[in-house]
């Protein structure tokens, strides 16, 4: 039992007071885990465009003020009550999206969108009671997707902790808790390329490299990254990319500049843009007969896709994912497990561009925003 | 070798002589096989809503005179060069659509539409010379998707036959080659519904009603079936249909009232309409996580499937196939294999609500124009 159990701990946390300032590093107060949740002493935490996104809340309303961060990884300091699984010293990772286990999601082998603790964006409270467990000088201070990982301590529902080994390098695997998974989940899980397929990626930042990533695990030989930005084409030969094509390069639509290079389309297509435009163009590239599209980017409120049925009905399949088909309690440790075995070939150091202690944690704001990094690591410093 | 073989045929066929008007039974000429065709004797045909369709010629290009025609079960007359695998002698199924056995669909495991003899609806020719095989006095008369079965004889390119056991009762298995295997696969190879869950079916005509029947195959408990026209549904109950809803009867979206119905979506749904409102019903009313919509229905050339991107994102799968995945040499025996040892409980009596002598075909078109038949069958007088 941690002396601090059933204490409120005073801890710093980097809060954001307003949409696109800066955060700024405070002394908060972070209460005790109530019923099924859990208090986590984050070691790292990684910064992903999500908590961008948000920060920025150019197109949600803004919620302040706020901790962010969801991808990280820490040890269990104390559990609330009816929390079994987990305990004090536990290796978890923090996930955005959680696994009761208990709805017809959790039992369903197909889902993982937990009905209880599926995200939600716009919650800035614990699920159990509508309450924040941060507070500063007596006020409030948001929750984000029940992770608030931008803090030294934090409270989790403890269907939002996967457990891992605790021998799992933490400064590498914490960036499993998000995009990794998500692209490589997409592909392994949901794309399913076989050996010496040809398969495509809309948009190379973490989630496409994680994508590709997965595609060259699964034996891809033949990877087509697309992306505005050319500058990322060498970066994403690492990942498996063997080619590489700019839709500024050509004057027909991209599905039709694909469809020629292979000889009637990709096998698999992966989105990872959120694009609507690239998600039609990552459908209609793929195979007829056999081809997946796999649709992985979030896209905006009033999107629409669309389509000609034909393309629908010459065997071309089209689905989306998200968190890559992984259920985060009972997948999540299994894909560290099988990292640190090196039994699937999965490479994480390569999604690592930079590092920066806690107190820099804006410096990795920066490192994204100007588009340099893949995933900044930030080292909390107590 | 018959005594026919190589030799012109002179026998009866139904000629369609234009647009809508009934057909007439004429004796024509029916040339010898060429290299890679097969000369048929057709036993029994019935009719296809496909055959209707191209016979009113409202939608494409007419091409008259012409010999319609494609779900039917025949002997082989005779070979022509190259045919190896088959023999005058051998029953044999005529499909719409080929197998060349060498093209990447065929060798693909996930495909059906062989490269070399998918269908074409526009060609009225063999593919080999571009000339048709039939003729009355001297003219040409063309072909129908490769089969044109409403005829005693007809010449068929090798890859368009399923040679079935001979044991196999010709005057049943005929609806095999086109409609029945084309909603049976949909949901057996396709939709693939799991045991005890709920398949929604869109239409309850032949192709739907084949689509319950192998839901219920499959195990499915729920089968709710969803038709403008009331009527149907005593019918569709002898297919597993377990329940009716006409979108008439509702002023919401059907989509919307089928959620309602099963607490967030139907686990499977088998669009057989072509109506385009109906497939984005279809995959609109599957439940999220992991939900499969899957379309069978042939749209028109303008439409567009329109859906909000989240939709997919929420982890629910839209596809198409086209006969049922089935490939037509490989599968459609196996078929008639398992129908014929019982194995999958599949019963094509209920499919069969009229029969006439070939003499009569009009009555066939009577009877699906006002809606009476699900199959006709159609016996050749010789």
């Amino acid at each position: 039992m941690s002396s601090t159990n059933s204490q409120v701990i005073r801890c710093k946390a980097a809060v954001a007071w307003e949409a696109g300032k800066p955060l700024v590093i405070e002394e908060v107060q972070v209460a005790p885990p109530q019923k099924m949740e859990v208090r986590v002493k984050i070691l790292f935490t990684s910064l992903c465009h999500t908590d961008v996104y948000f920060w920025e809340a150019k197109g949600q309303t803004p919620l302040f003020p706020r901790i962010f961060g969801h991808e990280a990884g820490g040890i269990v300091e104390s559990v609330g009550e009816g929390v079994t699984e987990l305990a004090p010293g536990d290796h978890v990772l923090p996930v955005f999206t959680g696994e009761c286990k208990e709805c017809r999601h959790c039992k369903s082998a197909e889902s993982n969108m937990c009905d209880l603790l599926r995200i939600n964006t716009d919650r800035g409270v614990m699920i159990g009671d509508g309450k924040s467990r941060f507070s500063k000088d007596g006020k409030p201070i948001y929750h984000f997707v029940g992770t608030s990982t931008f803090s030294e301590y934090t409270v989790v529902h403890v269907g939002c902790l996967a457990k891992i080994n605790p021998a799992a390098p933490m400064d590498k695997v914490c960036v499993l808790s998000c995009g990794i998974s998500t692209g490589l989940g997409a592909a392994l899980n949901v794309a399913k390329p076989t050996k010496g397929s040809t398969v495509a990626i809309f948009g190379l930042g973490a989630v496409g490299l994680a994508a590709a990533e997965g595609a060259r695990i699964a034996g891809a030989s033949r990877i087509i990254g697309v992306d505005l930005n050319a500058n990322r084409f060498n970066e994403a030969k690492k990942f498996g990319v063997t080619q590489f094509v700019n839709p500024k390069d050509h004057d027909k639509p991209i599905q039709e500049v694909l469809i020629g290079m292979t000889d009637g389309g990709v096998d698999r297509s992966i989105e990872c843009t959120g694009n609507v435009s690239a998600m039609i163009s990552a459908f209609e590239c793929v195979h007829d007969g056999w081809g997946v599209a796999v649709l992985v980017g979030v896209p905006n409120k009033d999107d629409a896709f669309k389509t000609h049925p034909m393309n629908l009905l010459n065997e071309r399949t089209l689905k989306g994912t998200f968190f890559g088909n992984y259920k985060p309690r009972t997948d999540i440790p299994v894909v560290v497990e099988r990292y640190m075995n090196k039994e699937m070939g999965l490479e994480l150091d390569k999604f690592i561009t930079h590092r920066v202690p806690f107190s820099e944690i804006n410096k990795a704001f920066d490192y994204m925003l100007r588009g340099e990094s893949i995933r900044c690591i930030i080292t909390m410093d107590n």
